[in-house]
């Protein structure tokens, strides 16, 4: 199951080039990966807040196809790659609909810690969520 | 006693018009506001985690001048202003030497909370750091 | 007449006091100045790149009420302030729905230029589109 | 040859989890090219103002290995890598000396284009000044 967040694309995210700067694909990952969880009936803020347990981000990685414009309306579409215990994967593409575009492809690996960042197995309830809409 | 704090514009602060987005200002003040507590003897991280008070941004204010291009090499001039037991004033000045060009001018005004957002007032030991060297 | 621009708080717009940080707040207000123009008829980008005119911020200016935070749902209210032949105003409040609050009320000032950074006159069509629905 | 940048975690690159939101590393990279550029005898901004030459980036990678703390003070280790026509690869290491700790290593590969984003070769002069030091 795939999750399509609409963005359009904000001034301050361009650059001097005037296309979007790179490092902002990694913010509308994030955008993704919160409404993936958001559509499979959990927030991501309440896990973090309620039950301890926050994903960060072990690893990020992007590919740039085509350069994103300032207005650029595009779709984030985010897949749950690999979950495992301690660990979990998202898969991402920024498309442009309006011409047929793919802008950047992207993952990111998260690992389960608690507040204080020791690693601990995720939430049953969250990882059950997270799964069976696949 | 003013506090000078050198600074390199970044790519990502710059935007499409070619200049540093004006929102980036701001952080900008935020590093001189950051440098003038560590020349006064302590870190502003140290007062938020050990005397667990806040300084919470009320009021931020920006003229800009002049704009600021991806490379300069620019100095903030952070002044103490106003300084009550429940809130304190700084002031900004952003300045280019090569040039000898005055790109902004600034001010933000802060309260003093604890981390649940309650105003308190400011520890007697910080706000003696901060006027002992007006 | 008023823009309404909806927005949800981005993760990476907190910061470690758990809060919004008070920077994004004037990325949002562009977001509301954007909107009002693409409501008005134009987009501020065409006006940039077929027109050579540009909004420089010449001042901004921020009152934060009550934090913001991760996730959150807030409406941005954008108005047109002042508007002269080379300069325009606009204003703005940060508001949440569902709790009724106010997080914050902002200005920000512009000039006209053209991409060389002269000051200009705003080209009449934009004018015109600007004012005929107040 | 390795480049050594120094920064400061600054407030604003802080995120709700209390550590340094990782789209940041991908700025801090970009000081690290731009300060390897500026070793070798040329500004990256002088390469793309002058010579109508940019690095535009195709991919970018980060593994993150240990949280990054506002007022941190790190390095970023920067290295050409594999430097063809046509792109250029950046490694990096992102370094806190106080505590001997490795933050993140990453890497960015870059396709050189014109101001149009046709990919182009890279100039002679720059791609001698790149190496030569090697």
């Amino acid at each position: 199951m795939i999750t399509e967040t609409k963005l359009r694309v904000r001034y301050a995210e361009t650059d001097k080039m005037g296309i979007v700067h790179h490092s902002n694909y990694y913010v509308w990952f994030e955008l993704g990966r919160s409404d993936l969880c958001r559509e499979r009936g959990f927030s991501y803020l309440e896990m973090e807040d309620v039950e301890k347990a926050r994903l960060v981000v072990a690893e990020s990685q992007c590919r740039y196809k085509s350069p994103a414009f300032y207005e650029d309306e595009l779709i984030v579409r985010t897949a749950l790659g690999d979950l495992r215990s301690r660990s979990v994967l998202f898969s991402y593409e920024v498309y442009r609909p309006s011409t047929d575009t793919m802008i950047a492809t992207g993952e990111t690996k998260h690992i389960v810690t608690d507040p204080g960042g020791r690693i601990r197995t995720m939430p049953r309830k969250y990882r059950s969520l997270l799964t069976e809409n696949e």
